[in-house]
């Protein structure tokens, strides 16, 4: 077994002076594990949270150079962890070896485009406005603009990607390229992960000589509260539930100092499938959102949970076939027994709605999710019933048909926000629904064509995001690298001598980055 | 006198169904302008947000170019109003004829500044990651990203500029320029200016042929509330005072769906005054300082309200000379009776306070301000004393003489943030205190030299921004052009055929604005 200490990570040292301890479990088996973890106490999320507040001045003026050298380095050593490990984390979650490893895979790439974007340098969004002393009827100042990081940024790791939205996933990447320090909150279901992965960043710190306490990480149940409500905390990440997210958001708010908070929380992902697409292929759709639906459990917060389609026998027969497809699908086991009570719930209380039909699927049982299909009348997304508009979180979809186009848009309209909505269309159903395009834009983050939506690419044009519940703020996205936006902030300098200036603003731009100077982009 | 219909403005048409009358002040006198504004019913607040999201699917997907034309054609309506507009802004604000008309200009300017963002075209912040669909061991999907308006967004004018930040004034523009439908609830304070703007705005909206709804307006109090709970509304923009900025962050923190808010509230605007500055033009500073503090009756957010020195002979000097100079000041007329009630108000708490004395001022009393400078030992910053963390809104300041400079850094280090501050310095001064410019930094929006805060450029490298309680969100600016990043979000498009991509995202670029295309800047 791995040495895995269980201690909480404050200022790159070790600290556990509580008395709670916690266990992390076999997810397949249920057993505990054999760490214990000790959950911090109240003055250790404050140490932490000082900790970061401590390192935020040195590390947000860093050369970005020298913290995409960091983000490297801890790609390094993310790639580097061994086999015990891909086989402590299958354990801890149940997803199996191979996700693991892709899943890693992602997760070090995306510290290395948070690296590829420092060293662009468009992040700082320089600008630059010269003096115009002989302006009439009064003289322009010298202003230039830059934007820094916030400051300590508190993220929350999702249950459901143990490595690209946790310890070492997105919103640390981005805060820590944002130059925010960073106090990880670790998700109970997989804290011996967290450990492995806190202690693979705290290398790469060493390494590349980082102040201590850039970044900290604590356990424990509640200690998220405290967390958040930290006055040296300027911002949160958070992956998981709308009720979670919710509740953080309202802390935030009500703190003597409000802060923004960005929780990427429920999405139904909305699948549309169009007439033509149907009767050109039809079968090949079917087999292709089953495996969508299915996927890692059903457990990607894009996981297609409404498909929609207009009356016709092919849409009929699409139903059928899904219906019989996801029948044939197994059982899986879940990431944890949370998760997997939460699936039941939702199962239940679709089964219990009057106008909801089950197409497919076993009464749940034992510790494995069965997947399912169901049929809803569009009468209730129209009437606004709460049950279709909060995702059934794993591997579950909901079939709406609509009339015709004209119902398919109130439809479209009755949705809340969504992550992502996908097309399915041949060039000419898009043509002919074109028109939706511009709901779409306003419901979602993402508009997909003739794909499925779990694949999410971390890349600089990526939206992962989108109008509440989706998330919590829409302006923003947790994965890509326009993520780092949602922690920097601009400020402003007036007429101050060239040799105190920032290096991004300075008159040589001795970092070469791209410049809007007096209206112009200049290089 | 001019005509004046007082109705609300509902979607290109005026509605006054409600029976509660109101009325402003001739600012001088006191007396009723003989004007009824007829408060907007519930129904109306509900009509104008309707009218506004009817407005956004047309307005938000214009053209920028067309949105360009209306914002142009807003500055040339506000221009061309005559000597009888300035003079109702002069009587209801008792602000002289030569600021509103310097207002006035201000304000078109940074409509017709917004228009050229608009043309320029890097607010869509486009982003194109082509295909890679030999990519191992996944081929990677073409997406595209670029920025949409929010949606309707409520704006609150300021007081204190009846133009500038109010009706036409930056929430308006940066939020017409986003795409974003308007309503605007009229200050209290200034209600028939408020309507020829208004007018001015509906004429050119007509002339430019933009959807009825793009711009609305209400009276009244107490409507306020209910437009930032509107379901329709997606953002607000506020200026005024911490306690309103904050009431209304609470309220649309609370909604169903929170919103973001923009408000603009509090900052007293540190003044750092350096020793060899002193030394070589200390009488100079002085003059300075004080025109900085009556102008506009210090009713400016950005008034210098703190201004701190180090114990010196010179510095001595230096404030006894401040004092003299603050005590020859004339008593002005402030914009209304409330603003002078709370200036009062102000004025009473340093008096009270034991550790505060009144180096000039005369005893407030009658209606107008009267200039005021104090003095307050560094413990009361240092004990995190709230007196001296809100600003005073009006003609005075306080001084601040700290022992040496690390008690400089311990009393900055305890100021809340701030919109500015100001360093006033010779160049080795500045050398010395350059390591006060972190700290400066993780304060402010914007650090000056050598200059004083209460001018604020609108151009593209101005942040009128900052760390609360200077504003409710630090990571954005109320003026100048990265204003309009506030209503704007990011959607993208996986995918999606050439044909149907917006214009911003097509393979031909046929908009021609600068895109970062495979993490490459391209034009």
């Amino acid at each position: 077994m791995p040495d895995i200490l269980g201690h909480n990570y404050i200022g790159g040292a070790r600290s556990a002076t509580g008395s709670v301890t916690l266990h992390s479990h076999d997810a397949t088996t249920g057993e505990a594990l054999p760490y214990a973890f000790i959950q911090a106490t109240p003055e250790e999320v404050d140490a932490a949270a000082h900790a970061a507040a401590a390192a935020y001045p040195t590390f947000r003026n860093l050369p970005a150079t020298r913290r995409a050298e960091f983000l490297e380095a801890i790609a390094a050593q993310l790639d580097a962890l061994g086999a015990d490990f891909v086989a402590l984390v299958t354990r801890e979650t149940a997803l199996p070896g191979a996700r693991i490893q892709g899943e890693r895979a992602r997760t070090s790439g995306q510290m290395r485009l948070f690296a590829q974007v420092l060293r662009r340098g468009d992040f700082y969004a320089a600008r630059i406005d010269h003096a115009l002393p002989e302006r009439q009827p009064l003289p322009r100042v010298d202003l230039r603009q830059y934007r820094i990081g916030v400051g300590p940024v508190a993220v929350f790791g999702a249950s459901n990607f143990p490595l690209a939205f946790s310890t070492a996933g997105g919103d640390t990447a981005a805060a820590l390229a944002a130059g925010c320090p960073v106090v990880f909150k670790a998700h109970s279901g997989h804290m011996a992960t967290a450990a492995f992965v806190a202690d693979a960043i705290l290398r790469a710190a060493e390494q590349t000589d980082m102040p201590k306490g850039v970044f900290n990480m604590i356990y424990g149940a509640g200690v998220g509260e405290a967390l958040v409500k930290h006055p040296a905390i300027q911002a949160v990440g958070f992956t998981g539930s709308l009720k979670g997210g919710r509740a953080l958001c309202d802390m935030a708010a009500a703190r003597p100092q409000p802060i923004p908070v960005f929780a990427e929380m429920s999405s139904i992902n909305p699948v549309l499938v169009l007439p033509e697409a149907l009767r050109v292929r039809g079968e090949h759709i079917a087999r292709e959102l089953v495996a969508s639906v299915v996927q890692g459990c059903g457990q990607f917060c894009t996981n297609p949970g409404l498909v929609i389609g207009i009356h016709s026998p092919e849409f009929t027969a699409f139903t059928a076939l899904l219906a019989t497809l996801m029948s044939e699908q197994p059982a899986q086991t879940m990431l944890n027994v949370g998760t997997l009570r939460s699936y039941e719930r939702g199962v239940s209380a679709l089964l219990d709605h009057p106008h909801v039909t089950r197409l497919a699927g076993q009464t749940q049982h034992g510790n494995q999710a069965q997947p399912q299909v169901f049929k809803a009348a569009a009468s209730v997304l129209l009437k606004g019933d709460p049950l279709l508009q909060e995702e059934v979180f794993g591997p579950a979809t909901v079939i709406v048909e609509v009339a015709d186009k004209a119902e398919l848009q109130r439809v479209l309209n009755s949705l809340h926000g969504q992550l992502t909505a996908t097309l399915i269309g041949e060039a000419q159903d898009l043509q002919a629904h074109s028109d939706l395009l511009v709901l779409l834009e306003q419901k979602v983050g993402r508009v997909l064509f003739n794909g499925y939506p779990t694949g999410v690419e971390v890349c600089d044009a990526m939206v992962h995001g989108g109008p509440y519940p989706a998330t919590s703020d829409a302006r923003g996205t947790s994965v890509g690298s326009l993520a780092i936006e949602r922690f920097l902030r601009p400020v402003c300098y007036q007429n101050c001598p060239d040799a105190l200036l920032p290096d991004a603003l300075k008159n040589a731009n001795p970092l070469g980055i791209a410049r809007l100077v007096d209206g112009r982009m200049t290089h």
